[in-house]
């Protein structure tokens, strides 16, 4: 397994008990998140105000799963293409392909990119 | 319009005219091709070998058009969902949700991942 799997993992288990600090410590200073197509924070202190905002929305009770997963790896840089599911008892399950890019800073690889939304950024284009 | 689309406009064209010296330019030195679905080529000269069974696959006759594009930019990170059009005349038209990662290399953006099948790359898993 590459190690950025397990990174998600505990990502995954970080949002899924809302425990925003440890969460925060998978991201790069500069990171982007998508919040949702159409719409990103940048930088740990916008992305842990929008996964505040996303958990109330979820009525705290989301759960962030990865069904599979390919690292393509590339020096200092790693792409993640994945099957990810977001359920909550308030939502219906959404199935999106989901795209990470990771960034190997002094040893350690940082979420650069978070687009769980894949390609449907394209679908808000004017 | 993002640099970033200009670059893949011009990759895109030195693709269509086998100009493959060009090509090799926009990719930075330790880059990672998907080749199809289970099959990368890693760094400059696997990548330009791969591009020139690419063409004889295609009978010199491939073009590659980006649909539409979104650049997610992260610092000296950049990742990129496009809906990339491959055709050729041996060939039925394939449409791929592409993703592609940039990274800026003394100021200048470098192609580091090019997987132009985006999550068809999931199908090939054990």
């Amino acid at each position: 397994m590459h190690p950025i799997q397990d990174l998600i993992a505990q990502a995954d288990q970080a949002i899924n008990r809302e425990d925003l600090e440890t969460l925060m410590s998978f991201y790069a200073e500069d990171a982007v998140l998508v919040v949702q197509p159409g719409q990103v924070a940048v930088g740990r202190g916008e992305i842990r105000a929008a996964f505040e905002k996303i958990a109330e929305f979820f009525k705290h009770g989301v759960t962030v799963t990865q069904e599979s997963m390919v690292v393509l790896e590339a020096g200092d840089t790693a792409l993640v293409l994945a099957d990810t599911h977001v359920e909550a008892p308030n939502s219906p399950k959404d199935e999106r392909k989901a795209t990470y890019v990771y960034r190997k800073v002094e040893g350690q690889w940082l979420c650069a990119i978070d687009n769980s939304y894949g390609h449907r950024v394209l679908e808000q284009l004017p």
